[in-house]
């Protein structure tokens, strides 16, 4: 069948035998029933990642925030809308030896949001309560049971790129991230190609700008090299 | 030319030498370079009445908030992104003789969205500053130089759906309202079925669950009868 050719044709991989979970896409927010709090992250590089994971022979879960996106050949895809519910199908993904945080997950989420927020009558803004979302890189990178061997995050900046990401590395225990400039004029954001710099696998790497999916196999083959030399 | 087919193969019916401007889908405000408050409106009522209006002889602009949907057929289309970009598109559409606006505009737009937003050192949730957003139906149904004859509003509610409607009727003075439920349970937003009460056409008319594109036949009609009744 279908799934065993899958598991043929990927058998020889130099990732073979190892487990994958990657995020990708935005989350949705719900501000009350009709109204949400998104972000212009179009899965498109998350997606690719685990493509690429997959074709080097890992077994592969991708948790997907809503994306205009396929899911990718061979990978087990969860779509979720919000980032409660990503850090759920992620925990339900472990455990996993790689982890790769590549979606745009909302730092909030808004409280309460029931009936329809009404205009109020003298014009009044809205009074939104905000609760944080849980962090997932931090709660994969600090996992107390399962953390996972190699633990990557995104940092999408706009300006101060590297520094922001060196610092969110430690922050968050993660041993890489993928740093790239997501400033409008970039198009990083819901376009095609990215400029990256990988922090944490030795020295920074700015890697000139490529494609995503050759940001993917870049990455994956870097991952494979980290798995192949640490046995 | 296809123009000049389209203008005779509409030219026969009961709008013909009428304009009409028409909004439809949500509106995105954004927050910072990439996170924006969306809605669930898919857009399929607006661009299913522009279509019916053109079908029936108009001359038609529709006015768009990003959709994944395709334009329609001898519509001229304007895509927009915010509700003040909504708002330039239907001035610079004006004169017309029909204004129906069935976008989801949202209420409120986010001051100061230039960098992206930072956690705060401490969790503290972020401090969003709204400012309330033109209100496009009742600019248009109170427009001192150009008010259109006919001036339709939407009214979408998640509670008393009637009563809520008739009181935006009035405080915006506007002609009529399509007022719809769009609880979650209905499946109106995103959904290919509405079920509404048209206000303001005489006694309120709570029409049957029906295709959005068979309300949209039906409300086309209901504009050429006010238009043939009153020269």
């Amino acid at each position: 069948d279908i799934v065993a050719a899958l598991e043929r044709h990927f058998a020889g991989g130099p990732l073979a035998g190892l487990k994958a979970v990657v995020t990708s896409g935005p989350t949705h927010e719900p501000i009350d029933p009709v109204r949400y709090i998104a972000n212009r992250s179009s899965g498109k590089q998350g997606h690719a990642i685990a493509g690429a994971l997959r074709r080097l022979g890992a077994s592969v879960t991708l948790v997907s925030g809503p994306t205009g996106l396929p899911d990718p050949p061979g990978v087990e895809t969860v779509r979720v809308e919000t980032a409660v519910e990503m850090r759920d199908a992620c925990e339900a993904a472990l455990p996993a030896d790689i982890a790769i945080c590549a979606a745009a997950v909302a730092d909030w989420r808004v409280e309460a949001a029931g009936q329809k927020l009404k205009k109020r009558e003298g014009g009044g803004a809205p009074e939104l309560s905000f609760a944080e979302n849980p962090d997932i890189l931090a709660g994969l990178a600090g996992h107390a049971s399962q953390r996972p061997r190699l633990v990557v995050g995104f940092a999408a900046e706009t300006q101060n790129v590297i520094e922001y990401a060196e610092t969110k590395r430690q922050k968050k225990g993660c041993d890489w991230i993928v740093a790239n400039d997501v400033s409008p004029d970039t198009g990083t954001f819901g376009g095609d190609r990215n400029s990256i710099t990988l922090i944490g696998a030795g020295e920074p790497e700015s890697w000139p700008p490529m494609a995503k999916t050759a940001v993917a196999e870049r990455l994956a083959d870097r991952i494979a090299r980290f798995f192949g030399s640490t046995p």
